[in-house]
């Protein structure tokens, strides 16, 4: 159920629909648009009687929402949802006019590692860096993370450099650390449907990038940032990153076509990483290029200065100075499609 | 790396053997088999120097293991595990001969519901019951499961019916309460690659049944039921659930093939959960026959009185008597198969 | 659309219908069924003014059909289709409470190494020998079979040994020949949709097994199906091989659930390839036994007396002995479900 | 077997060399190359003895080739093929520096309805026009297409537009016709693995497009085409045209790796089909755009006028208008990947 507001109407009415609301036993979702504010109704199974609310001062109607998502909808919000990371560097946006770029190892490994290459893609441009403390590998004999010293050596690297650091959570545990040390909490793949953890990020005060699953439909990854916008988060930046086909000659297969998707029925904005995306760095650049002539919303790279030592992900890494060479041919194609790298 | 004993190894040779290792800055894995005692060796990155080890008392041989999976595998232990779950009612096995029979609810949605169907699967000769109390839902806004009052129900069961019962724990805490209430731990599908989750249930008590994921390969599936051995719990049963495929006929594609390919590279017994597996309540039974025709060591089945008005997954539940005649095809059919429904 | 006649309508009434109808610019598939006959009209496009024909003498309604496949539906046929198969050791039957099975080398290799294989899949018990004179194969540089010559000698064996052929065919010329030489002609995974071949098949004598295509649904396996019955030839047995997806441990993952999902929709009889179907041979045992139990119609399988030294397909095709053990095991399985060997 | 040739090697040289390949029992392939010529050997399964070829003047040397292709591999031809399609408006090439453009509707459904869209296209800059006249359809009862009718109008087209033509055959008999008619042989995703068709595509004197089947890996795509190859047409086009996965926000998922996964082990163009691919009117634009960046070596897209009447595919065509934006935009993506849409 979604109440749409007039385009004049005052704070203090949009307060009362919602109090309202939640003297009904329900939960309201206030969410500014550019023209008009919407508010959302969740915690309702089955049709709602908002009679008394529809006739309230400053509501133009009540609409019933079919969809099984709703915050995420478009129906809820007609306009691009941009999120915006702050950084000592300058606020980095995803979605409108922006497409976000990140950069950075898979793994944070020593200091040095972690410096050598931040210094490298900042060279090239980028403000957002990426990097795991907290690695969910296959197998539990694999290298794992630093954990919390891991966070700590990224949180120097935004003192020292000015870099917005992105690393991901696997557990409420580490959450708690990450939304601490870093400017935005990563859900991973294996994790979309950890209902759990999303429900804990959607307390959190850092926007949150969302991976697609593995093997995830459309629905079932719009309903996953549900999860998160439902208990309260509204910053969310979704990210395909592949999926599992019968296709080999990738690790995974890059669904480029969800760009649209997502945009079609989402007001989220929505990123996508080549990097896991084919698993090989040769074809990391060309579908870079795809990804924003697609219409991406961001661009998530692994870059490491020596992949053939990397201790993670190794294969699929490009070198600091092909990431830059990336950084040029994405601002010429966004400027074709009338967005800029940012 | 395996340490491979001599069948007259004392448990002081063990022993020894075992702190070795320890002394070495490796964890060792004592397992033993009905002829001869095995040890696994963790945490060791690449190759190990054991030439001290070879050459204790007891020891046959040190042999390096090539497979990603070392506990889980058939080089570490020859003959099948036995997985023995206690119930008021007796003992329930998977694996070796037995074939473990599981039936119940997808979801506890009250005592009445509960304690009604729980007799009637008693009645067709079901000894464990199954019903979630936290439920991993793909929206927010559906019934996500009675928690902790759902666990208590359950825990009722027992106490008046004798069933044993299995139960999802979905995260570390609700995995607290489900070791405390239940008799086997679930971890299902979306949660195969919740690696925090997996070494948490390394350290309970109680059987593990873990659940294959969507799109999991047959190494992946192996290597997160090494995660939860490597922390030292050696009870898994593997459940093989359907996975994610064009094919749009059923929920999701039932591999019945992981059941032999399984059994040829892992000690661990695996069982099959055609309920899921199909989605479809009509191919629910013939499903479960040629599970155990395949020789699988286990069948989950979801089982509810009035399907049409069950809170989850009522679609693809069978009806109490169908569940009599599906124990009644499973005998007959593991007869052939030189195996007995448990 | 379909026009259902009375019970006790004569010959003489269902010709009068089917020539109204072929005035009318359709045609007409007259399909006896145990209680009464049903005609099927095809050609047309959208709905068909049939006033003339609900009035005629015998008729009891006419039912338009709203699924895109009609003749192989059971809207239009009730009870089960057999497809017999006549062969000099006697009729073999697919569908009803027969279970049709066939065995037989991947590739006819040379008159020696047919006979020998021919007479021990005959002291196994099987009426039919399968093996391929036309070898669809992924390289142009492998062996593509013997051709005529090859029918040449599978008829030679039918006149020995007894044993009906089933064999397949690649295009319209081999088609010719195989409706000359064999009993059923085979049409493969790759030309599932190959709609050229399905009609002239459609024009043939004698019974078609076809093939399910390795990424088809439901819905295009059973329309594949209805292009060859739309032509007049309505002895169609399907078969399911594997499907591909993602998961590798088999080479294609056999969807045991196609069969109850056929079964539902389809009067056609539907056999299992569990060679084909995980190219492995430890699995055909087992998944024999299941395709058994899961209610299959019919088992294709792969055997030879040399594996090793195949033209094709070695690694999936069992040795006689082990053959001889799985009629023993399908036997026992089919009896259980209330079916018999074929 | 590839016999490389010194760069100064004279015709005679060659020829020689060729006729002493032959000699052996074997067929050589001369495949000219900027530097210098190469020639393939099929026709041997295993090694064969060529001691008396490398010691022929003119020859480098004589390697084994490991990869199952051999004649559309880069080890036999490093430099891109530039496939060149001459029409009477100038020869359209597909590699190298230019990019295709092919455009025109699914079928081909009446002369108004062609010469309409045949028009358009060509007013937005095409000079290639796609068009079936036999359609594979997966229902028998759906419009199959106009068949040599078909073929004539598309004819009249290229006398009276000078557009080229492209369009499809199915079968041997429809091979001849297209032959005779069109100016490029489209074999469609459906049959892919028609052997029989494939090699009679290999006699043909008119290039061929080879659509990937739905389900086809990477090495059975280039398989097919060394089908063609083999038997002696070099012309060859490959396309990616979307494969089958569990996505279902699209018909169709479009894997755009397969472009440079392709364009690394072979010298063939490959063109991409984001109408099929998608399915989707909304998701052709984002697509084109995105197969220009990543590297395609062509584009075909469906084009109709009046799409909700179209015969066949109408969901996936776009308006003309639409069109001649995709062809600006595909223009200035292709100057930035320094390439040339043609």
């Amino acid at each position: 159920m979604l109440v749409v507001m007039q385009s004049q109407a005052t704070n203090e009415q949009i307060d009362a629909v919602c109090r309202r609301i939640e003297s009904l036993g329900f939960k309201p979702h206030p969410i500014p648009g550019v023209g008009r504010t919407a508010i959302g109704i969740t915690g309702n199974n089955g049709p709602v009687d908002l009679a008394t609310v529809e006739s309230m001062p400053g509501v133009v109607e009540c609409i019933p929402v079919s969809k099984p998502y709703k915050l995420v909808s478009r129906d809820v919000k007609q306009d691009d949802s941009v999120v915006s990371v702050s950084t000592p560097l300058g606020d980095v946006e995803f979605g409108g006019k922006s497409v976000g770029m990140v950069a950075g190892p898979c793994a944070v490994e020593s200091r040095d590692q972690l410096f050598a290459i931040a210094r490298q893609v900042k060279d090239a441009g980028a403000r957002l860096l990426r990097g795991g403390a907290y690695k969910p590998r296959t197998s539990p004999y694999s290298f794992q993370g630093l954990g919390e010293e891991g966070l700590k050596l990224l949180a120097q690297v935004r003192d020292t450099l000015g870099l917005g650091i992105i690393t991901e959570a696997v557990d409420n545990e580490s959450l708690d650390l990450v939304e601490k040390y870093a400017d935005v909490i990563q859900i991973g793949a294996r994790n979309m449907q950890n209902f759990s953890l999303l429900k804990r990020a959607g307390h959190a005060q850092k926007p949150v990038l969302l991976k697609r699953g593995m093997s995830a439909t459309l629905d079932e990854f719009l309903m996953a940032a549900e999860y998160v916008m439902s208990e309260g988060n509204y910053k969310i930046i979704l990210c395909e990153r592949g999926v599992r086909t019968f296709s080999d000659h990738t690790r995974n297969t890059l669904d480029l076509s969800v760009v649209p998707a997502v945009q079609r029925l989402s007001h989220l904005p929505i990123a996508v990483d080549p990097s896991h995306g084919t698993g090989r760095r040769d074809k990391v650049l060309p579908l870079s290029r795809a990804a924003v002539a697609v219409g991406a919303d961001g661009l998530l790279v692994e870059v490491h200065h020596d992949p053939d030592r990397a201790l993670s992900d190794g294969p699929q890494s490009i070198l600091p100075e092909e990431f830059a060479e990336l950084v040029r041919e994405a601002r010429e194609i966004a400027h074709v499609v009338g967005r800029r790298i940012n």
